[in-house]
């Protein structure tokens, strides 16, 4: 699918194993508005540092992006790095140094290969227009087990426009690696603050409700270029164009953030949870993320083990106001809990018949208040520990 | 070892496994002070409800506890059979029936086996003064592998006193499990307002200071019973002898909470996580704590994988103030990073070999002030999951 005035290129630059593209370059023929979530991390890799400035008043021309090594508690010299990776695609290409963004996922502490990324820039730029955005979703995995992309189409005073999306995977997929990178592409028409609402807001709904392990990254970077080719009137905020465009990138951020947890370090499970009945929206997040990070609910997720307790127990501790005498507790449509104690009946049995399901939905109704948020999860298996411990040794 | 006027008892009630002691009483020949802290979380147990309640006024005389069974998430039922152990004791004993604490761990959500416990109690009160505290250690075990007791002896006054105490493991050591337990007794004479004191600030610095996963339960209680009967002196703040009881007091409490981490679920690791330098001894603990839970950072030390930038990343998703320019780390004696990167020379050799150890301590200093906070953590093994996922299955 073409995405009018977005050119895709990747190449081999030896950062991670042989055989496999690890750096690639979005390009954008005329300057594009760009809008960017980094992570909260006190501690962030060099091109999170760099690119939020950039973003601030980027026109933006180039997005270069590495898989292999993070940049990240590399000091000084890691953000020299980035400076002259992106300097190097801006020379190759033409266009301001400012206008360059910069992305990194792999290996945290370690110097980038500058002299690999020298040779293999040159080359990069060169074969501008001879890839898609399927061959930059593999090319910014590390040991994400498919490629993670969505595209949609919409329209706006009678143009047609498309948006498209690639992310890399949430958790530390690769042992030492810490990254989760979704990148958007647009050819719509938008203004500027619209733009940054809209993608920040869908962001909250998608990639922030998500968690494999907990642990958040020092490289997280979510950012969509908009370059108006599709020549649509601009959108703003109100109108029923802008409606649908919230509404599609909407869907391609979700897509591609549950594709993340799906594709979870040792995954076996896709888990929804729902909290509803809480005193705020905020409350129902925190209760909601407690369990959704519980290595106790987790690990009863991959044993398919109906075991409600403990998600009790992790809304109990989440800090969400709770009167455990009302709550109720659903496995999908089986009620396994009411008015804070088990429900009886068949509901071990059902339940547990809900939990050998690949994907289902936990519903806690706290019934305290109108607040509700979704989040989702993956389980806790040996595959994971085995990914992450078994690394180096 | 004996404790003045304390005496001792515990039978099987069949409430878990047969051939195991799960009913153990703890009687005080005259009334005690007592001193407690309980869980958190939210969603309380009803022994936990009815004690908060009782320890606000108790002249304590006993302690009724079973493992097995959680009496929590049980609901008004919970609390009549909770209300009910005691005042079989109290009858059986011939005291107050508000002067009997009683606690749980087991199973979450399943009602006590109350016609076990009322054929039980009569048999657990005549056999007062045939077990020793060594004998509770073990009553209280659920799948912890070893008993954990600890004793001291001080001097107040001329008069010898003693201190002694049991636990029962952190985490969720029984799949469905939800329970930290610690009881102390003590002979000695003391203020209460000294003893609620020293207590509750010996229990921030041990069992609060513990995690094995992250998980707060439903039923955690610390408490302490001190009869007087050694005669000393009554013990205020401010005295070179209370200060020796606080110590005293520490050693165990300090003592016990590494038993449970050392005997945390799967562990094959016991690791001293210290932050200093930070702006406030709170964010210190905040640091620390995100360290210590970090499923990242505990699959690399069950890997034995020197691993710090796991470690620097959870440091800088935890809140405290990082200036990743300043941050230094060690494992023992070896500086893996200075001034915010890798160290270099030989301290990925170095680090690896601490890795290697069964107990090392992992040192943050952030160079932002004088805060400091030590916590302690086991690894996540394959064991872990197991324990926690193959229950049911």
């Amino acid at each position: 699918m073409e995405i009018k005035g977005f050119k895709f290129a990747a190449v081999e630059a030896a950062i991670k194993k042989p055989g496999r593209k690890d750096l690639a370059l979005i390009y954008s023929e005329t300057p594009a508005l760009v809008a960017a979530v980094f992570t909260t991390n006190k501690v962030k890799a060099a091109p999170v540092l760099l690119d939020e400035e950039r973003v601030k008043a980027c026109n933006c021309r180039a997005l270069v992006v590495n898989s292999g090594n993070a940049n990240a508690c590399t000091g000084a010299k890691g953000m020299a790095d980035a400076v002259e990776a992106a300097r190097l695609v801006a020379e190759k290409l033409g266009v301001a140094e400012e206008s360059v963004l910069v992305a990194s996922t792999g290996v945290i502490g370690v110097p980038l290969p500058m002299d690999r990324l020298r040779g293999a820039i040159p080359a990069l730029a060169g074969k501008l227009g001879t890839s898609t955005l399927d061959d930059i979703a593999s090319a910014i995995m590390t040991t994400d087990t498919f490629p993670k992309l969505e595209t949609r189409q919409g329209t706006a005073g009678g143009k047609v426009y498309t948006i498209a999306g690639v992310a890399k995977g949430a958790g530390m997929i690769m042992p030492n690696m810490a990254t989760m990178l979704a990148f958007l592409v647009t050819d719509a028409a938008l203004e500027p603050a619209f733009l940054w609402q809209a993608f920040r807001a869908g962001v909250d709904r998608s990639f922030n409700a998500i968690t494999v392990d907990g642990d958040t990254s020092t490289n997280d970077t979510a950012l969509i270029m908009a370059n108006g080719r599709a020549e649509n009137p601009s959108l703003a905020a109100g109108t029923a164009d802008a409606a649908q465009f919230v509404a599609l990138l909407n869907d391609i951020l979700l897509s591609l953030a549950k594709q993340i947890v799906r594709d979870g370090e040792g995954a076996t499970k896709f888990v929804e949870i729902r909290v509803r009945g809480s005193v705020s929206d905020a409350e129902a997040r925190l209760a909601a993320m407690a369990v959704a990070n519980s290595n106790l609910v987790k690990t009863a997720f991959f044993g398919q083990d109906a075991n409600w307790g403990r998600i009790f127990a992790a809304v109990g501790y989440s800090g969400a106001k709770v009167d455990q005498t009302r709550t109720e507790l659903f496995f999908d449509d089986v009620r396994m809990v009411k008015d804070g104690i088990f429900a009886g009946g068949d509901a071990e049995v059902r339940g547990t018949e809900v939990l050998q399901r690949k994907e289902f939905t936990v519903t806690v109704d706290l019934h305290m208040g109108e607040g509700e948020a979704t989040v989702y999860t993956s389980d806790l298996s040996y595959e994971y520990v085995k990914i992450n411990a078994d690394y180096r040794t």
